[in-house]
């Protein structure tokens, strides 16, 4: 058995946890995050309701508010034992069923006042650096996909959502007789690590009686750092909010916390209510039954490895192993930077923006003279392939106003600058191998 | 930490692995699951594409096409490469996911056909007994509440959905402009065990140009064992199928495995192809991409853990596991039927058919001469309370014909004999407590 894991399947794993992992973003593991799904998968008790488990609900319930107060959310998303209202957090398993059931929150709230017959002239807003997850949950839910507006951006915000197109578009749909509902704002976009302007968005969705979800599930880890905490001023604006701890906190996937500023919305949708599940504790409403706040029914101990991050590493720790992260990549973006042969972040020689966090955003210029957008784009498809065929590193791409564009995430636990170094090197030598122009011993292109 | 999760975690904890939980349906842990469990954790990685890392994709078609196997699925849903179909098998968090997905790309291959403005005429049909994650499935795709019938079922026919009534309901939805597009049949429902008539459903689905889905959630395990695989006779005219490997079958909550016969109609509905994710492997269509069967975009690498249950227990022992459960539930059952103070399954003296799988229906009856309704429920739902109370065992209820009915599902991987003969002794005295009747030295009620 053991001999197969060995021979058979660990050849064919892509290592999320090796140092050299660039791809992406990153998927974190740690001694406290195992831990944690050591001890879950011992108890493996099913917890869709209180009942069920009331220790697994009420330690998510904690674990919530203390990520919570750490990422400094408005009072109104903690659970209504730290405020008087009805928010609370819950852990999802991934941010894609964060965004579909406030999707489908808002959806129903919104059928509620204008009857269920116009779902197809509900409209959905984000930018066209959203995540693909926003287009999947209008697919889900029923919204037509041609009422799902992807607003182009571009570089002259370094790709962040301009509010003024957005009320532009909701404008024009409302003067067409359709029904905008729901805004979708990204702190840390998966292309570019973006931000969009989230008080100026939710202003616009609030005036408008829309929905507003803060997708913060890469860059929301960052903002436990007071200096990143600015990333998500606007906050307050949100409906709901959410940060994917199985990114880059540490916390063994899936973890994807989302918190909600009216639980009653999302229960409304999600609740179902069979005989088999009655119980004195839900039916006298004095519990949290989690069932009713997510898509499936059966839900894993998630919160134990959540609570053992926290716990085990605590703030200042968890702080100095962001802030690294940010400055390997800063180091890399140094490095990116000192070679001519390409540019970075954004695909124009005016980086308006540049990285945020710990992703940076390269390409590989052509030659001189070449300014074909065609054969630029292919050069860096070919050093992507090259790159990752050698094997010492896996990097990804995005595409930014059509530019194929190199993504370098830096976040896994254990890569260290000399990772970064070894990485660049193998960048720079099969850049030399494309371009026939090999280093100098300065390390300068010749 | 430790202390911590022993003083403050474990006290609140429903013990689920406990021999004396017969509440709910199993949620099986075991060596091999929890193995899988712990791989998975370290591999840690997010396998939403092929690429994401090979060995798990490739891995869970194996594995899906070797239980499907083992279930003796018809070829159409295993792998193209055991057939020329589109079908094969994928892993879903839970029963509820797996209907959803289906219903999903049930809607949208019906819309394609008759335009996506008459989702309010779509209809879906199962029984009062399926299981409420269809009518959650139902919520979430948009159907509407009243398109959701939940045909009425009675002690006549077990609890099984009668055919002639779903052929009715279709004729008359048709008649009045609906539109049949979905049916599901269960194998082993959640209240009492039952099975829907797979054949004539199937039948009726097909002529109908619907969609007909086989949950068997629970009892799909047992149909492994050559005696029981007649249950899921007829699965050959479903056009999906789902057993939870989670539930009773050593495999750690969550493993859903669901197969479809035609792929496409998933991927059609659930795919999304951003430029972030795009690759050569992909856009060839050489491999398969889970992160398109499924709601969720990233997936742990869960089948490691089936993997591992199947290579490390093997055929013969799980068939061996399965058959002890339910010579334990016949056991309690035998104990029910020689105490006159108990009724056994359907609430009515002529048990039509009695327990198939692991999970005794009961009843507590109330003393001679007083058959009103609400005093006998009450009865027996004060006697499960004062049951759990004792904290010796676990046990949970459903309701069939409006009677409380209690149940007792043999499936935790420790229990023997001599817990069952312990349940039955803590729920004969409280019994005896509540009708003040106590046992005489023989056993039977005095």
């Amino acid at each position: 058995m053991i001999v197969d894991v060995q021979s058979k399947i660990l050849p064919g794993v892509t290592h999320w946890q090796s140092p050299n992992f660039y791809a992406y973003y990153p998927s974190n593991s740690s001694v406290a995050g195992f831990l944690g799904e050591m001890l879950s998968a011992a108890i493996n008790m099913v917890g869709f309701s209180w009942i069920t488990s009331p220790a697994a609900t009420e330690l998510e319930m904690i674990v919530l508010d203390w990520l919570g107060k750490l990422l400094k959310l408005p009072q109104e998303f903690l659970s209504p034992g730290n405020c008087s209202g009805h928010g609370g957090g819950v852990i999802q398993g991934t941010a894609s069923e964060a965004v579909l059931v406030v999707l489908l929150a808002a959806r129903d709230k919104t059928l509620r006042r204008v009857g269920k017959s116009a779902l197809g002239k509900l409209v959905v807003y984000g930018s066209d650096q959203t995540h693909s997850a926003l287009q999947k949950a209008c697919q889900i839910g029923g919204v037509h996909p041609e009422n799902c507006r992807l607003l182009k951006t571009d570089s002259s915000t370094n790709y962040a959502l301009p509010p003024e197109i957005v009320s532009e578009a909701i404008s024009h749909d409302i003067s067409i007789g359709l029904i905008p509902f729901f805004l979708c704002g990204t702190v840390g976009t998966t292309s570019s690590a973006t931000v969009d302007p989230l008080y100026s968005l939710g202003k616009i969705a609030k005036s408008n009686d829309m929905w507003f979800h803060v997708d913060a599930a890469y860059a929301g880890s960052a903002c436990i750092c007071p200096e990143y905490r600015k990333y998500l001023d606007g906050v307050e604006e949100a409906d709901s909010f959410n940060m994917n701890a199985h990114k880059w906190f540490l916390t063994n996937f899936d973890c994807s916390t989302l918190w909600v500023k009216d639980r009653n919305a999302l229960i409304q949708s999600l609740s179902t209510n069979p005989e088999f599940l009655k119980n004195k504790a839900s039916q006298a409403n004095l519990v949290v039954d989690y069932k009713d706040w997510q898509i499936p029914l059966g839900r894993r101990f998630r919160s134990l490895k959540l609570w053992m991050v926290l716990r085990l590493y605590g703030v200042e720790n968890l702080q100095h192993y962001l802030r690294n992260h940010i400055e390997l990549a800063k180091y890399f973006e140094e490095c990116v930077g000192q070679d001519s042969r390409f540019e970075l972040c954004v695909p124009t020689l005016q980086v308006v923006a540049p990285r945020l966090f710990a992703l940076v955003c390269f390409r590989l210029l052509p030659p001189v003279g070449d300014n074909e957008v065609c054969r630029s784009n292919k050069l860096n498809q070919v050093l992507l392939e090259a790159v990752n065929s050698t094997g010492k590193l896996f990097i990804s791409h995005t595409a930014l106003s059509g530019m194929y564009t190199l993504r370098f995430a830096v976040g896994a636990p254990l890569t260290e600058r000399r990772h970064i170094a070894a990485a660049w090197k193998v960048l720079q030598d099969e850049a030399s191998t494309l371009l026939g122009t090999p280093l100098q011993d300065n390390g300068n292109p010749s």
